[in-house]
């Protein structure tokens, strides 16, 4: 059994990871002190260090969250993209570079990403262009982490459970169960390889 | 002949796009007002749009410039990464951004990214990242461009001009000539393909 923290658990995504680390300790975090054992906002840097340090000792990071602004390219603004940019792709790299200081040895950090950078859609390039980012990231520096720590990106398309909302948006996409996006968040903390994009593709 | 906007034109990439756009009427831009036929500060939106109206028609653009931090993961800052972000990956999404509204129908813009996404090594993670998200960007916005206008990322090794500064990072790694680069650049700017990373490397 690791101790995981798990943040956005109550998102679909979040009860997708969640379905799959029955074997482990789970300990959520998310914007809301109500909804979460801890209460963080992972867009700040100082906030992410205290949940590290009010947590403790802990075996892996599994991140669900990644807000994206959505557009047609030549309408989406520079703040739109900037927002995109700081509330997905470098907050994961902070996960990842602030938690490196604080995980246990041999831990590992899974990040979110999604399939529409190798599938593209209209309105999604600020979604594809970061999550081709934190793909490259996860790549590249998997070969640099020290004390035996692991980093991978599950790349899921779309969840059956959010296909109400997303379907209009993605003709010709077969959505994926939860329970099997699921089982790649645990095969990601459980495994032993580093530096992969996990893809759940239908 | 097609009037080409070089942004960059005096470093080492710049020369080798320029021995490529033989055949084109080159504009050069860049920081420096003594060197360049136009200056502007491409991480500056205002500077940018003011360009594209100064310069008035023009078919192509073409970047070499793209700034980043080098450092172990574990010592780069949130300021590096976000330096790198803004000076690199913002800088290029912008120039295609704003510069989709200028420029003439069925042009192109041409960015620069790098090997290093492809091919890791150490102290390169916010480079390789951002190169990353290019490739990304420049793959999924092909389909949305309006009027057929082209984008394509030119991904080049490390340059036989610069191996001198870098080739003791890239142990290795084989150098190529910024006249096969400039082919490149040229090929980027006179064929009808579009979305693509065009890797140069040997």
């Amino acid at each position: 059994m690791k101790t995981v923290i798990l943040i956005g658990a109550n998102g679909n995504m979040g009860q997708a990871a969640l379905s799959g680390l029955g074997n482990h300790k789970v300990i959520t975090a998310g914007r809301s002190s109500e909804s979460y054992d801890h209460q963080v906002d992972i867009t700040n840097e100082d906030s992410i260090r205290k949940l590290y340090k009010d947590v403790g000792q802990f075996d892996a990071v599994v991140n669900t969250v990644g807000v994206c602004e959505y557009a047609n390219f030549t309408e989406l603004t520079e703040e739109q993209w900037m927002s995109t940019v700081m509330s997905k792709m470098m907050v994961e790299i902070n996960l990842v570079r602030i938690g490196q200081e604080y995980i246990a040895d041999k831990g590992s950090f899974t990040l979110i990403t999604g399939i529409l950078n190798v599938k593209p859609i209209p309105m999604a390039i600020a979604d594809a262009t970061t999550s081709g980012a934190i793909d490259t990231f996860v790549r590249c520096i998997s070969h640099e982490m020290p004390r035996g720590l692991r980093v991978h990106a599950v790349n899921p398309t779309v969840l059956e459970e959010a296909w109400d909302v997303y379907g209009e948006m993605m003709p010709g996409f077969q959505p994926v169960s939860g329970s099997l996006v699921g089982k790649v968040f645990e095969r990601s903390v459980d495994g032993f390889i580093t530096g992969q994009v996990l893809f759940v593709d239908a």
